[in-house]
């Protein structure tokens, strides 16, 4: 494809002739001469003092406990005046806060080695009694600083709250549980480690979704010049927010390297440490009051949301990631004036909970929609028919949220409208009424609207107090003497395709095809900054960021041209890459040529005319845009089993302009396949003693492609307000699921579903009244 | 050190961290996984077709013969219209040209089992008559094209040159011949080649001084875009002009590696390879006739000139490299009107000559010098004296030499006073005195004065018909978040410190502290572009380069600053990262916080400000500048043995101005004994046959310590017209050793040297008027 605009074409995946003939470079696919493995001790205890340690290891392997890195503390910090400092070791000292938390790190000639080094370390614990659930009383301080486990509280408050409630004609209560779960990529994490001690650099491969962060954090963590740390992510295996954080698990790879210069140090997780370690999200509680007049229109709500934060504040993102986001965006797509909600993380002895794909919204989004589907149920009001009523729409734009967020969507109800259209809502009613009178298997239809903020800008880093200030993404073109581009761009990938998407930019923005642009990603010493794969900001704003760049690089090669060709650079063209003049039907001179002048024929340089042909620009929007999405579901319950059986899906998003179609629908159909999972099947369960039941994936269990429907994927592509026009849309479908599967077995039984996952035993219980605790 | 301006200091070197403790990291230092390691088989015969080429290789070896990559050609182009183009295969395919050239390559699991490999290919060689003399007849054509073996001629001429000889009252005719040398670098030449087949991507780390050369040629030769191909010349160690050629073993690694990919392939050439088969130099024939009036005014200079350029034309410099220069620059430093000079390159069957530090200049000084010297004997004039009535002086500047390149030094005299000074010119001649008298050894002086054309820009491609026509380097500077600095700079350095110089110029461009700046060199991927290491043109156009580059980010920072400050960008100074306003005592803010807004507080970036804080800039100056050397030696002459004495040696330049005065004089040193080094005792020695006489450093005699005398070196440091106010140092002072030491024994004892080296056994023969060809 040398010709043609590539945005908004499927065009072929660049990243995809390594990834799907098997060829992609993981971090664990490095090898370096003298390399050597690293295997993590693990605490085997959820709260206790270490007494001692003991180290006597073989001579060939050597062994780095708490104590070699006690100066190196993480620590997150937060703007919340309520907010409570604590801090995380890089191996644990002194004291161990969960199950699974580092407390040595040997290293050896191979990982088998490595792990049978661990067995000669002999830590000595001292018990303590552990806290597992969030709202429970606490047992014993998980940190000395906050004495009730409390790491942060806010109440987020508008208008009148108790008058509203006051003049209510209805008032739902509800007390609602959701699962703790996590992302679960199929890479877990990795990294490998070398630091050159003759030019003081350390290098640091990292299977992660933020290489720049991870950059700056790992030199203030050790006192290096940024300049002088570089992260390369490479291929990386799924990231989900899981690989947004900085572990101390990477801090202590890399501390190990500086102390053994030369010899790179690898660590490749393996999915029990992964369940065991990397962060948990979602184990929340949601005390939910909702007030409605009588003809539903919802009145007030009045929340109180306890996060289990875990042990750790996690880093950088502080324990307040969940619950603020939660308190933030509760009210999500709908009209509220009157809003009390106080949010809360409280720390627990388990594994740290972090970012994950939709950061609180799945369940923040099934708390608010319980409120609709109950409050539907008392009034004998339709499910859509409630939503409708409450729903932002186009004219309410910009809408100021109770939590003081400026919705500049407000296609929820046009996003509605084509979802029930395209599952054909009538017709579903109808087969719901024919099964109630012919008693065949219910079926139940489950509805959830929500808004997502994306692409968030500066403001994304004004809640966590990073060591930065700044949400934007920064992108070098150039192109190359033989016409050619090579893209060095900030963001990062996981799987999701920025490859191409830059490329297809980057291409349609000079006027070049599709296949002369090369982009170069994941590598800090190549691309000048790039805030990473999160919020479902980098089509926007690393998107945007390549566009201006591109821009810019063309504004300097028509520059060129037009003084090779005598022409005014006004009157010029640049498609399939090959310069025109207005009007003329053939082209003067190719991208190449100039590019070749550019770089390589200075004696034709135009006056005043600096060499090269490349540019670097930034883009930041500040304030994100919200995407819409409506997801619709019938499902089939088994009132014997309390099985689901989903019949059909249906999501229709406004994503704003599609630039690639099928990496679009990938997404939103992978987040519904992420959503549905942890709506039914995905539970990390701790017992009583703080030892994570579900270590294993035969007993945390990942949906398969037989258990994912086929969906209905719609779109309402309304151009955001911003170069490309774009909304982010990679974390939009996981806010659905919980909401509709909860509200489909409400609306197929008339039971509510108050605690998460939605599984069989669930199910049985709320029809059955009894509890069955699995 | 972090204030105060590093330019004009010897600040310690930042390459010599590694260098000088052992870890350096050379290609040779490369270990890759899955590494292959390569063996040449070279051609026996030095002239001959192959009539069958039969390979029987183990299973775990792979055997390329020149059938394989017989569709790829090195054809040096050049614009000369006289220039028969040739061509030079990757491997010998139907002939061999040359003893030595490679035939067929072998790849094993090591270079032992390689070089066993290589027996097992079995070449049948049909011997040709082989031309070694480029001034006998030649034998057979060394390649059709050129029936005559001539690849080049071209005669110079201004002014009546027959008139002027008619008109002399002296005649000076001699015939010199010099004596075939190398650069012989510490490193010999080597590569590592990896094709990684999935993103179609080269690596090539090659201890080359041209990294963007070569990619570029690799590319073109290759096919490949040129962001595909990758060269990395890690630490070099030497060059001298031999690793600044493009070799058909480079491209046969990387054609290698294309057709094993991910498989890295090394090559490290063994000293023997290296003798054998990188370029030779300087093996030269002057046929000099030189006409001056009675008071030893220069008025005319008829010459021949032929040099062989062996068997090939090397890429990209062509045959004329050697022959061109010395017609352009032999009248040196003098004022001539009356010039005739026709130079030759004519091919034989002996390794292809090609650039080494002065470029034939070595050997023209001496012929001119030779002519002053003859002359002053001949009319009874002092060998000073006879120089002083012709040098050109700075009234003559600018100075169009007859060759039509124009001088822009005249500093000639200055440097020769300030030599003689350095030299106690009168005790020496007294000390001659008092020997003759006396009968003990007599001693002679030799002088020479030399210009040297350094910095070339533009003009440096005009020659060769290189596939680009541009001399410009270019430079990025990046101030970190943190506020230190990293340039990527596209300088080259085989030891010279261009890593300290750059640092150096950036440091004090911006006002940062030398030990803030990070330098990064000799990654093509890292660097937009640069012409090399060559022509003494880095500290010229690199450190022009790197010194509009850092203006260009001192505008931002301060733009950026005024905005922070509240202040005028005018009213701001930089110094030791800190700025301040201009009349406050205490500065008002670092460097390195404007940088962390640059980067990461976009919410203090003052309006219309764009992140960042890089800039890339280029350099060309179009023309060089040249730079003045005078050397002045006294040598003690054994009448017995022939053997000679460096009693003193002398040597002033103008360098312009000295950003580091201890790698100035460190050039000069270093070329001074290099120089020597091939007057007296490194010659590449052919028998008849073609066969290298002179193939191990037991034949090849280098200098050692021992052999180099202490020297004074004196600057007349004038500025010159370029940013910096620098000229090129690199190789100067390989200029006058030659004409010194044939100079000082024609002083001593009145016999002229008309072959070099200046051997014992030719200081001899001169004497006693006997050949003994050793």
């Amino acid at each position: 494809m040398s010709g043609g605009e590539s945005l908004g074409r499927s065009v072929r995946r660049k990243e995809d002739q390594r990834l799907v003939t098997g060829h992609g470079r993981f971090v664990t696919d490095l090898e370096l001469p003298r390399m050597r493995h690293v295997a993590f001790l693990r605490s085997p205890v959820a709260h206790a003092r270490i007494t001692s340690v003991d180290v006597s290891t073989p001579a060939d392997t050597r062994v780095f406990t708490g104590a070699d890195f006690a100066d190196v503390v993480l620590r997150a910090q937060s703007a919340l005046p309520s907010y409570v400092e604590t801090g995380q070791p890089v191996l644990a000292h002194g004291k161990v806060r969960f199950a699974g938390e580092p407390v040595a790190a040997v290293v050896a000639a191979d990982r088998y080695r490595a792990e049978d080094g661990c067995e000669l370390v002999d830590v000595d614990y001292d018990p303590l009694p552990p806290t597992v659930c969030a709202w429970e009383p606490p047992q014993e301080p998980v940190h000395a600083e906050a004495p009730d486990n409390v790491l942060l509280e806010r109440t987020f408050t508008a208008g009148e709250v108790d008058a509203a409630f006051d003049g209510a004609a209805v008032v739902v209560e509800r007390d609602l549980v959701t699962n703790r779960h996590a992302g679960n990529p199929m890479e877990c994490r990795a990294g490998v480690a070398v630091f050159d001690e003759h030019d003081r650099k350390l290098t640091f491969w990292n299977g992660t979704q933020v290489p720049h962060i991870v950059r700056n954090m790992i030199a203030e963590l050790m006192g290096l010049p940024e300049g002088d740390v570089r992260v390369i992510a490479p291929d990386v295996g799924g990231g989900f927010g899981v690989k947004a954080v900085l572990y101390p698990e990477d801090v202590a790879l890399c501390l190990m390297a500086r102390a053994m210069p030369g010899v790179p140090l690898k660590w490749v997780e393996d999915r029990a440490e992964h369940l065991l370690a990397a962060t948990h999200a979602r184990d929340h509680r949601y005390r939910m009051r909702a007030a409605f007049d009588g003809d539903g229109t919802l009145l007030g709500i009045d929340a109180d949301v306890t996060c289990n934060v875990g042990a750790y504040s996690v880093y950088p993102w502080t324990a307040g990631i969940e619950p603020l986001m939660a308190g933030g965006l509760l009210s999500g797509p709908y009209k509220l004036t009157h809003y009390r909600c106080t949010v809360r993380g409280v720390a627990t002895n388990t594994a740290p909970s972090g970012p994950y794909r939709g950061v609180a919204r799945p369940a923040s989004v099934y708390a608010m929609e319980a409120m609709f589907d109950s409050a539907a149920a008392r009034l004998g009001l339709d499910a859509i028919e409630i939503r409708r009523r409450n729903v932002i729409m186009p004219e309410d734009i910009p809408y100021k949220m109770p939590s003081k967020l400026v919705d500049d969507s407000g296609h929820y109800a046009e996003c509605l409208d084509k979802a029930l259209d395209l599952i054909d809502y009538p017709a579903v009613r109808a087969e719901q009424e024919r099964r109630r009178a012919s008693g065949e298997a219910p079926i139940g239809i489950g509805v959830a609207l929500y808004n997502e903020l994306t692409g968030l800008g500066r403001a994304a880093s004004a809640g966590p107090r990073m060591p930065f200030r700044t949400g934007h993404d920064a992108c070098t073109v150039r192109i190359n003497p033989d016409g050619r581009v090579t893209v060095f761009s900030g963001v990062t990938s996981q799987g999701q395709g920025l490859e191409t998407t830059v490329a297809q930019i980057v291409a349609d923005g000079i006027g070049v095809g599709y296949d002369d642009v090369d982009v170069r990603i994941g590598d800090t010493d190549a691309s000048l900054w790039g805030f990473g794969a999160f919020s479902s900001r980098q089509a926007v704003i690393g998107g945007g960021a390549a566009h201006r760049t591109a821009e810019a690089v063309k504004v300097k090669l028509l520059d060129l041209a037009a003084g090779l060709l005598e022409a005014s650079a006004d009157d010029l063209r640049v498609a399939g890459g090959q310069i025109s003049v207005v009007g003329e039907p053939e082209p003067r001179i190719s991208v190449a040529e100039v590019a070749r002048v550019a770089y390589l024929e200075s004696n034709r340089l135009p006056e005043g005319i600096e060499p090269g042909l490349d540019a670097t620009r930034f883009y930041d929007p500040v304030r994100g845009a919200f995407a819409a999405g409506a997801q619709v579901a019938a499902v089939e319950v088994d009132r014997v089993t309390g099985e689901l059986a989903i019949l059909s899906w249906v999501c229709v998003e406004d994503a704003g302009r599609a630039m690639h179609p099928q990496i679009v629908d990938g997404q939103i159909a992978g987040s519904i396949a992420q959503g549905i999972g942890g709506a039914l099947y995905e539970h990390l369960v701790y017992d009583a003693d703080g030892n994570l039941s579900t270590g294993t994936l035969l007993d945390y269990l990942m949906p398969t492609s037989a258990e994912i429907p086929e969906m209905v994927i719609g779109h309402v592509a309304q151009p955001a307000a911003n170069p490309l026009g774009v909304r982010g849309v990679g974390e939009g479908g996981t806010l659905g699921p919980n909401a509709v599967l909860a509200g489909a077995v409400h609306d197929a039984l008339g039971v509510e579903i108050d605690t998460l996952p939605v599984s069989p035993s669930r199910v049985w219980e709320a029809l059955h009244g009894q509890v069955v605790r699995v």
